[in-house]
């Protein structure tokens, strides 16, 4: 008997429309499932795909919790990878699901260091939380030879600053979260708050786009601040 | 009677498994569907998207040239989007069919400046060719604090220099085309040849992914440099 083969699958930011064609198959025609979700939270990429998972099918649930620590994360994949590696073992196809895309700030890339060495491994794109918020801000990313940029959110005061300074066309600063209040100021102090928006989850209910003066004081993990500093490039 | 919709469409890289199910929704129940060209050459929005296209559709063809001058290209959008506006204004809705992500170095935007202000505009995020090269590459992009920067190959070498050395922990070039020589020349200079991957066609028959130093003598337009420079995110 063979091996399973390990995919890796984006499901985009969110709406489930934004799925692709490809990651729907193998989800209707999967055997194995297998997710991470916070500890006691349900799991969002499983929110995403819940309406393409058949019955019955075994589902293999990753509880990483998140900390500044990379231990505890890092032993709930080496469990992870163990029970998946079983289902391979057995000659069983495993369909991880990964919120947006795998490789883009995605946690498959853990099991894909625990895994490819020894199974095959097929990674299937999704769509970026940074396309998303673009497509429903209605605002380009970047045109003809514009840079972009994207930063993440935790990066202390002088490397941001200095990104922003030096600045591509495009920035996007990802993972905001507890980050809002201090990033604001800074955006604030260096005259860049007139083309920041503030986009909170993305072509999900309940998203949120607002000029990034007035957004809110608390926002969650999965938001994002979209800045166009370059030439306008719609004409 | 009321006005159609214009939808930005993206598609995803080449692929036609990496449109999202939204957009194929959309596709398969077009009245009106408009995509870009190269004057005689088959369009390769179109091509993608053949699959799904149902028959009697109105097609309205942009013969978009690719010149140095921007104002060939102008006249193309603007006829396209006087013809766009005039099924809209019959009440028609009209499906935009976009490479990768409409609003990432996408054409849309373009029919977006001309009409968005007259009509309802609806995007629909697609699959980048920067995250499709990764996926089929099997190498990270991102993870935890690192950055990225998108970089269009056309830049001078100054200033795809100066990027380079501040360096994002990756670095994508885009568009590289013509400019795959004096851009080889530019990472071995810097000693960057041994981090940077060639891809080409990512996801299509004809995919090509080299390492840089054997990448051909010929770039098509459609092919990146995949450069990572940061900690090995994979453990």
């Amino acid at each position: 008997m063979s091996n399973g083969t390990l995919y890796g699958v984006g499901l985009g930011p969110g709406d489930p429309g934004l799925i692709t064609l490809r990651a729907a198959e193998l989800i209707r025609a999967a055997q194995v499932l297998a997710y991470p979700a916070r500890p006691g939270e349900p799991s969002m990429a499983r929110a995403i795909a819940a309406g393409l998972i058949p019955e019955g099918v075994e589902e293999i649930v990753m509880e990483v919790p998140m900390t500044p620590a990379r231990a505890p994360a890092q032993a709930a994949y080496d469990s992870g990878a163990d029970r998946i590696a079983e289902a391979l073992e057995n000659g069983r196809d495993v369909v991880c699901l990964c919120e947006g895309d795998p490789l883009f700030y995605g946690s498959f890339m853990y099991l894909q260091a625990r895994l490819a060495a020894r199974f095959t491994v097929q990674i299937v794109p999704g769509v970026t939380s940074v396309s998303a918020a673009a497509a429903r801000a209605g605002r380009a990313l970047v045109a003809r030879n514009q840079r972009l940029e994207v930063l993440p959110g935790p990066l202390p005061d002088d490397a941001l600053r200095a990104r922003l300074r030096e600045g591509a066309d495009t920035i996007v600063i990802l993972k905001v979260g507890r980050h809002l209040r201090r990033i604001r100021a800074l955006l604030g102090g260096m005259g860049l708050m007139k083309q920041a928006l503030y986009i909170e989850r993305a072509t999900l209910p309940g998203e949120v786009i607002l000029p990034l003066a007035d957004a809110p004081g608390e926002a969650p993990y999965f938001s994002l601040i979209l800045i166009t500093k370059g030439e306008d490039p719609w004409l």
